[in-house]
């Protein structure tokens, strides 16, 4: 069993991280504790490996903390820099045992979207990116389609592509959509949707779709749980789930 | 039998429309001609319908032909405005048991995609086109796409239907798609692709999606054919192949 | 105003359809009633139309009441015979200013789904019904697959098509689904999904989609409401939402 | 350049490989052979690799001349058997320089998806696959679908995951689809479809879907060009196009 504690435990992601960490094998949640808890109680409780889905003002103290006393963390907050992350790398060069992971997105389906999207991107001219959500979303594309594109456009570049094959020449504003790096994008709001992607893939007479669908935020706490078994194995900083499911 | 002729025979539409009535029960192929020909040779193959695929230009003196020649007339030839249309009603009205049907579209599939949109519309408070094409078409979004949306939001406003729910603030341009009427449309061009449409209505918990998959013109004879054989019994100006398909 | 209350409000469907009225304009919650309520307390309360979402061993008892305190009915509780319909018919016989309501789904979009599919089915060779739900389902194919298969093959029957195109010689038991009819329904059962389904129509080169997909039980209480709405205006026995829709 | 011969040139697949080799860059067609021709016409011709579409009868002759004449071969001709295989390295033994591809799909979009759902079937305790074909399709289901679910049949055992989740108690025969290791296969067969396939994942509140869709035998050629570009530094037996991707 590994012990765990969750920061944040009032939130909505961190109170369903606090149920999913007690449900799961192997897993033993030990302490929920928020804003007004002190991080001692941490080390009171036996925490090994802390869940931490706070706020960007409160988390590099609690990374501090953690890798201070020997704690391994999963990190869902936002917010993370260049900069920032090098803080955090210099903090663990001192403690060579200790494990971190920070992950923007731990829905397992979107990683491997993200990840085979990339892998698949310089077999095919075309490639397009649609996301769907709920009409309540005060951005568009969202940020997985942003950096799904991003990293479909490097992907392409590595590999000398040119631009994707487009004769448009009469467009209503906006038909094709936003270009992120060369790819386009389309955001599609809608009732009754919750938050929904598919990537196109178009060679000669072919087409290769990969679409994630996410119905509830509870669909980002299997790869939480996978976060927090694997961490203690991964000594030193990680970013992105995708390192811990060993694809290759 | 009917007795059927092709204009415009030699056009790759015209030579699908040629090898579809061939094939059709009940049809009978008496003429193909094209712009070498005198229209005199419809009289004399004993034609009672012409399917006239040919060009703006000629369009016209074709159709007053055959109303003055007591032939029925099923046209695909595009360039139809209110007063070419208003004259074509003016010769029909002294040739009473003449029937004309003019279809911006002969797949019936699509143009039931069109009508079922049309009759969706008003029960959700959300929609939303993606249109799909090849990369080399220029025009963006398609025409069927553009008309659709057309008929969604004209049943939108006959319900009293206010907007379309969006909440987005930031946008990078082009993502949220072109506005037809008040509907999004969105229009992706991939290689691998022919020429493809989805219409998604949103509510509460729910989604309704009607989509259209065509994989070449042929998609079109179905539709052609089902005009030559109805024409004969429906005097008059018929403008859209949903008027033949008796969808109430 | 419309004064409303419902029967069986402790029930799941009812407690949503009690939510549901309350939230709704022109309709106002005058009762919540469930096994324990005497039926006056309808009469005591002022309903004009009550909501049953009960069992079978209640419903017709309830039914009678109604009508004879001429209370409109809106019911979605299951086990209508013929004979039950027979039966509430006699009694709205006596009472001619009356309207009830007996719907089997109250989803505007399965309900579209459903009467769409019936209406193109005889323009399309082929036919096939995939339903997608989650894996906690107890019967495949789902009963909304099961009649829209029968509504499909009733279509075709009427319009003297032959069986769908098969050639299939060698087949791994259970490939090509379940017939129901002459149409083939496959019923996939997968975590992470609630209810789905997908009718496809095939013709020469082109395909018709109509997909319905339902995240939640919520997503009846549209169709609650606007039966509520409507039945004041429409004496005698309705069965089905289709009709309230007035689609054509 | 390297110097391509098709053997099989007069049939449909080697017809339509020799005239990819042709439209391709860095590739030049030095000899087009079928039944007729004699293999020395290869050595004549200077060709360095040979592209086989010809027939389980033939092939092993063909590959055995190819590689004691130091010509690299892309095969495309089915009915290899781990004997043949064996017979193949036997020969290659004793040829250090020269490279073989055997591969069962040329299809680049399919061999993705295959990987892909290779890759993911560890991360999901649901999974179903979907393939849609034209009519006139004997077997069901289709090749690929079938070696797709032995994959991930493959991939679940060596990761110790249980059975699929399923509840069902009621199913009309055939409704679960067709069971190739512990997936359940189902197979559409309609008009208007030509080679397609969904493989679906899902885990807690989301799903992963990944989907090929072929419209011509054309869609294997940028497959075999890839092979006949790589082949060349690919030394000894090679089965699978995937291994010519580098996916890592």
């Amino acid at each position: 069993m590994v012990n765990v504690a969750v920061l944040g435990a009032r939130g909505r992601m961190g109170a369903e991280a606090a149920r999913a960490v007690q449900a799961a094998d192997k897993l033993d949640l030990v302490a929920e504790l928020d804003v007004d808890n002190r991080l001692e109680e941490l080390v009171e409780a036996g925490a090994e490996v802390v869940v931490d889905f706070t706020h960007p003002e409160a988390v590099m103290d609690n990374l501090r903390f953690c890798v201070e006393h020997g704690i391994h963390a999963v990190v869902g907050t936002t917010g993370f820099t260049d900069e920032r992350l090098d803080q955090v790398r210099g903090w663990l060069a001192d403690a060579p045992g200790v494990g971190v992971l920070i992950a923007p997105n731990f829905s397992v389906g979107a990683v491997l979207m993200m990840r085979f999207a990339e892998q698949a991107a310089r077999f095919f001219p075309s490639v397009e990116v649609v996301e769907l959500h709920h009409p309540l979303k005060a951005d568009a594309p969202s940020g997985t389609a942003g950096r799904t594109a991003e990293l479909i456009s490097a992907a392409r570049r590595r590999a000398g592509m040119g631009n994707v094959p487009d004769a448009t020449t009469q467009e209503v504003d906006g038909a094709r959509g936003a270009r992120v790096g060369d790819v386009h994008v389309h955001s599609v709001r809608l009732s009754g949707l919750v938050a929904h992607q598919e990537v196109l893939f178009g060679g000669q007479d072919e087409t290769l779709t990969i679409r994630h669908d996410s119905l509830a935020r509870t669909s980002f706490m299997p790869g939480v749980v996978l976060g927090a078994r694997t961490v203690v194995e991964r000594p030193g900083l990680t970013v992105g789930l995708e390192h811990y499911l060993d694809l290759d």
